[in-house]
This record gives structure tokens, sequence and C-alpha cells, in this order.
């Protein structure tokens, strides 16, 4: 017996000794992107990617379809807020690590442009990210689990989806109604909420409508959130970047009790997307985030830490600083644009634009019956580029099939010239509904 | 018959009109946070939160636990790096968004600066990342899926157990050998492999070791990971951060066959960490990784775009116009303030120190039984700061108990004064082993 145990002590003892023996391992190679890379789907690559996208030759490309505005050298960004990057760099102070959330100074920037007594802001409401696709991923990685599920609007922009579904989250879309200036369908909204609903995206001013929220609307939404106890994410990067007679308000000072999670940043009012400086706003006046939500978003930032220093030091002097004149500049010139576009093509025969108030997209509406020659959206869209070189978004990359997207920071005179060329294209492509069968269908 | 179904074909269509009256919806707030942002762990922050930090109010406090060369103001980057900055904001040309994975410009000018016969790369194999973390949060994303297991060093760095526990993917660590100037013990290494094993982190130089791997060591690694099929990612943040006489050699010119994605970035050899300028090397000289990975990585990039613009901008001049003497001067600077240190403690009865070669570390090992006052290294620390205002980060925040690391970027006078105190620190503590004890032992 006592043999017996020594024999037992000296296997294990050799077998502890080698235990990658024991152990399966690879024999051959075999490197797999990953599952959640595989879910990372950006629709507009997918559809874009897939398009035989070649211009005519005859005639020089118009891009309708880019959502940035620096393209075209037309919409600088303002003297202020280069110079704002220039003395951070010279303060020498902006080089090392801020806190995960951003500087408190840059926070506290950022509460003070946007606090108002309806949503009081201090800087501890506010963490910096990454650009506003950081804050959107934030919010939604710290509101939700896998098997949950988000509403989104359709049309809308696409990296909501994009992310949520990478994180096995469902997206249910609810419809917004161009017929009432892309207004959200309420009743289809709330018939989407069930017990996994853990958020519901609310995107004013609307990429890709160009439509602004009237407050009673917005009230409305607030309720259907109130009355099923949904918290929101407020993608609100277009904030302020309204028509003039057009009122921007912004959702969380109209809320009583619904808390909020308020996504914004430099990239479109300031015209530098590049420079990734976004922001989440925390309203939370009943305190139903608690600290939970707070000390969630502290978490997730600790993964990769925020935004550039250097411009979380401009931050402050970019808010404050920047001249009025600046902003009216770059909206009055989208409003012409899109007033441009819209008086344009709303003659057009078979195209339905819908007149945007804000941002810096229009929609427009293809009556798909009038043009056999083409299968959808992305067909239409196609052949504008082979015949015509101009290139519009086919609303499908936004779940919206029979639109296109006019991005309108264009420069005028290719704005005008890309217009003419729609006509063109529209006139040789519109087949008129004869009277005949109209009369048959009666 | 035919009157039963029309009574369900009623039923259904009451029911499809108002299907929200059915379905189950929340009837109180209840909003928590997500499992993943509770699952977002950062192990320095739970210990040294959880610290009583309160400083000798006789002593000035001297922090030698913060990972960021630039809190001192004593190793500002060079003048060319600022320069470049500059540059690039007048140029105009760097607001608008770049692609997801960087500007092609941007990405040779990184491939350019690391390419060699052995390894060349080109601008595809360039990945640009929002800072070193994100490349890192990108490489184990694409290369993990929830359930398998990544090995990480102990001593290490703390984010790669953050991001890989936050994403459900099991951390085993291999061993690091303090007697073997913090080399792999390879055969524990390799007893840990299994066939969930998607990935093996090798960081050289090591944070928090200050150690650098000699070349036939990195052969030794690479053969564990050919033998056993398993990637690796490369954190080289510090890579070229080493001291004359020492070598520093990335590990993928000497794979002959393992796919390395290597991670780097701006914020150490240049002295910006703030600046979230960080990327991804993709070597796959046997095309192990495929096209697979890398659109897997392009689609994670997808997610949130990658670093400012500006700073891209600004990398290829900061990489080829920064002088040798800039690099020459940090290095000589971290040496010197590495051998004062090291002299300093190695003389200090119940410490010892392991001198480094490279990065800005140095680990001190307790022999806590020489200390009875104390029950671990977070204690020791603790008190070290209530005695003599030093803090110094408990090496328990490396998975490493009885050790604590020092950063070495502080100016030298105060790594002396540093060294002085916690040499009166020790001797106050510190009893020797009596030597009757010692006997009866026998």
């Amino acid at each position: 017996d006592g043999q017996y145990q020594n024999i037992c002590v000296l296997v294990r003892a050799h077998v502890s000794v080698n235990p990658a023996k024991l152990k399966s391992h690879r024999q051959r190679w075999n490197v797999r992107p990953s599952e959640m890379s595989k879910k990372t789907l950006n629709p507009i690559r997918a559809i874009v990617d897939g398009m035989k996208l070649t211009p005519n030759p005859e005639k020089p490309m118009i891009a309708l379809s880019i959502g940035d505005p620096t393209v075209f050298g037309n919409l600088p960004t303002d003297d202020t807020v280069l110079q704002a990057m220039k003395e951070a760099i010279d303060s020498h102070k902006y080089n090392g690590y801020a806190p995960s959330v951003g500087y408190q100074k840059s926070r506290e920037a950022v509460s003070n442009f946007y606090s108002c007594p309806e949503a009081p802001l201090e800087g501890k409401d506010v963490i910096l990210t990454s650009g506003c696709s950081q804050a959107i991923e934030l919010a939604i990685s710290v509101l939700c689990n896998p098997g949950d599920n988000i509403l989104v609007p359709r049309p809308g922009f696409s990296l909501y989806k994009t992310l949520a579904v990478s994180m096995g989250i469902q997206v249910k879309h609810y419809n917004l109604l161009p017929e009432k200036s892309w207004e959200i369908d309420l009743q289809h909204l709330e018939s989407l909420i069930d017990d996994k609903t853990a958020c519901l995206i609310v995107n004013n001013p609307s990429n890709p409508c160009g439509s602004v929220f009237t407050k009673d609307h917005q009230h409305k939404i607030l309720a259907v959130a109130s009355r099923n106890c949904i918290p929101i994410l407020a993608d609100e990067i277009y904030g302020d970047m309204v028509f003039p007679g057009c009122d921007f308000q912004p959702l969380a000072p109209l809320s009583s009790d619904v808390p909020i999670l308020s996504c914004g940043g430099l990239a479109k009012c300031w015209l530098v997307p590049g420079w990734r400086m976004g922001w989440i706003l925390i309203h939370d006046h009943n305190d139903i985030f608690g600290t939970g939500i707070r000390e969630g978003l502290v978490k997730l930032s600790q993964r990769i830490l925020g935004p550039c220093t250097v411009v979380q030091g401009a931050l402050e002097s970019i808010l404050n600083d920047t001249p009025p004149e600046f902003y009216q500049g770059t909206i009055s010139f989208l409003k012409s644009n899109s007033e441009i576009c819209f008086s344009e093509l709303s003659t057009v025969p078979g195209l339905n634009p819908v007149m945007p108030t804000g941002a810096m997209y229009i929609m427009v509406g293809i009556e798909m019956e009038h043009f056999p020659d083409f299968q959808n959206d992305v067909e239409f869209t196609e052949r504008l580029v082979t015949e015509q070189s101009v290139f519009c978004l086919p609303a499908t990359a936004f779940e919206y099939p029979d639109f296109f997207r006019i991005v309108v920071t264009v420069p005028e005179e290719m704005m005008i010239e890309a217009c003419i060329r729609i006509r063109e294209f529209c006139a040789r492509h519109y087949r008129p509904r004869s009277q005949d069968s109209h009369d048959l269908d009666q």
C-alpha cells in the first residue's frame, strides 16, 4: 500500500513537471478574426463598396456623399479655433496624460457652455471622448447588455447599429415620417418597446434628414420614454446647426424625469471632425442613473483614455472665444445651399426633396415607379455616377430605400451644377405613368 | 368553419392594431450599468483608491508612482515635435476626417520609420490608433473571442487584463524571473498554453520591470509561439527607450513564421502621452493572418475612428526630423537616474532593487520577513507615504506582491531625496532575522 502511494506520488510529480504535454494545443496555424470584428458591419461601406462607381470621363466628379464639411475647403474653421490649438501647444501644459474622462478645466468649459437653468451642468457631468463616435460607443456600452435592444431612427445614422450589433445588442428601428418633417412615428416607437429595451436613441438635428424637432414633439418623445421608463441617448452633434427661424432645443432641459446622455462634440459646429473631440453630457435630474452609470462611464473611459490633450487644452478658448459670426456664416451658407438644392430638385419630375431646417443634409425621395430603368435607390445613384459623375449616398445606407441623401456643404457653384446634372439624369430616365393604365387601376 | 375563420381574422386584426398593450414593459425606473462596464476593472485604481495616502505634513510629497514622463516638466518633448504640430495646424489640411485607419501618408511615415530588411513594412501594414491603449484594444479584439484565453506577463501592465476581462477573455499569467533580469519563465509560459489560447502578449521593454530582452531570449519566445501556433501581440511602446550598451531588438524581424501585431506610439519616446497617437504594425511574413485579421482591424477601427488628424498630419515630420540628440538626452537621463536609484537602494537592508536596462521604471523587492510591521507591499508603500511622503506603486498592482515600482522620470534631486527617505523608512522598520531563530531552523 505504502509502495503504491509512493508510485502515485512519483507519477504525479512527473506529470506536474511537464503539464504541457497533457494539454491539447494547436498543431497548425489557424488565426481567425474574432466574431466581434466580423459583426462590426459598416452598411455605408458595404453598400458603396458593392457599387460600380465609374464616373463619366467627360464630366468632373461631384461627390455629394461625404458628411465631412471640410473636404472642399469652402468651410474652414475659425482662426480662433486654430489659434487656441497653437496656444495650447506653446503652453507646454498639454503633453502629459489627462484623466481618462478629461481635464477638469476642459470638462467645466463644456458644462459652462451647455448649462442652462432647466438642465444645469457641472464639470462632473461631462465625459470627454475621442470624438462623438466614442461618446455614442460609451453611452451604448454603459446602458446595454448583450440581449437587450435599443430603439434607433429609420432613416438614421448607421453607427448606432454598427456598434450595437457588434456588442450583441438588438436594434429596433422606429419610423420617421417624411410627410411630417421627419417627426417620429410615436405610436410605432412605443409599439417597439419591450422589457429588454435598454435605451432610446434620439438624433436631433438629424443625419440624414436635416430635420429639427419642435419643442412640442420633443415633449411627446419624452412622454413615451417616461411612460416606459427608458433612458435616452440624445445624439445632438448637430445641435445649434439650425437655420434662422428654426429653434434648436436640446432634449434635456425639456425633461423632468427621463435620464439623458447627450452626445456632442466639436466636429460639426466648429468644422474640425478629424480632431476627435466629443463629449457626453450626463443629465440626471431625478438621480435615476445614480452613481452606477457615472462610475460605469468612468470605468469604460479608462480602456483607451480620452481625446488628444492638445485639443482638450484648447477647448475652453474654442468654446468661449469663437465669434458668433463664424457660426452664423456656416449656417447661412448651409441654408442658402439647401434652398438652392431644394428649389432645383422640387421641380424635377420624379423627385421629392424634403426641405431641411438644420444639419447639412437633404433627403430626396425617388418615385421609383417612374424610373423603371432602376430597381432601387442603389441602382439609381450608381447610374447617376456613370452618366453624370454625381455621387449621392443611396438612403438604403440609412435603412431607408427609395431616397438618396445630398450633403449640402459643397461650394455653391458645385451644388448648382450637380442639380442641373441630376435634372438631366432624371429627365432621361423618367417615364410618366400612362393615363391609360392609371384609368384601368380605378 | 368559414365563420370561425372570420372571427380569427378579426381577433388577429385587433391584436395587430395595438401590439404594445400585449408586451411587457418597465413600470418603474431601473437603469443599471452594463455587465461590461462592471467588468472593466482597473487594478491600479482599485488598489490606490483603497489606500490611506496621507503624506507627512512636514515633508513635501514625492510621487514616484505616475508613469507619465511629463509631470515634472524636466523632460519636455523636442521643439521639432511642437513645430510639426503647429505646421500641421497652419496647413489647414488636417481638420477633416481621415480614413479610420489613418491617412495613407501618415501610415507610410510610420512604416518607413520601422521597416527593416528582415521585417519590411508598407503603409498598408500600419493602423493608426488613439494611443497605444487603443492599439492594444484593437489587437486583442481582433484576435480573441469570449472564452478564449491570453497569456500576459507577471509582473505586467494592468491594461491587458482590464481589457481582456471586460471582453470575457480569460487571462493566464506567465512568470517573469527577477533573478534572470526579468526574462520569461519559458517552461511556465508553455505550460499555460491550451487550445483556447488566442494570443501571447510580450511586453518589451517592460513596464513595470524596465527590463529589455536579449535577442537570444526573444528567439526562444518565438520558438514557443511557433511550436504552439500562437500569434503574438508585442507591446513595444518603450521600444528604443533602452540604455546605452543595451540593444533593443523588435520582435518581428527575428520571427520567420509567427504573425505579430506590434503596438507602439508617440507617448514615451517622444514624451507626449496625452496626444493619443498609437499604432499597430502588422507583421505577417507567412500570410498567417491573411486578409481576415487585416480586414477585422479595419472594421474595428471604424467604430470610433482613429487618432486626432492634427497629430497625424505632424507625424511624418515628428518621426523624420526629431534630432537624435533628443532621444539620447532622454535616455541618458533615465539611465543616470536609474543608476542613482539602484545604487542608493541596493545598499538598503531589506530591499532588492533590480537594475533596469530600459523604459522608465525600477522594480524593488521587499524582504517582507524583515519588515514585520507590514503585511504586504500595499501596507509598506502606504506607510511610506504616511511617514516619508514618498509614493511608489505597490507591485500588487502588477500582480506581483512584495515588490514596489519606482518611476525614474522625476528630477534628479527629487530622486536622491526620495532614496534618502526610503532608506530612513527602511532603517526604522527593518528587523534583522535573529541568529538564534536561524540556528533553530537548521
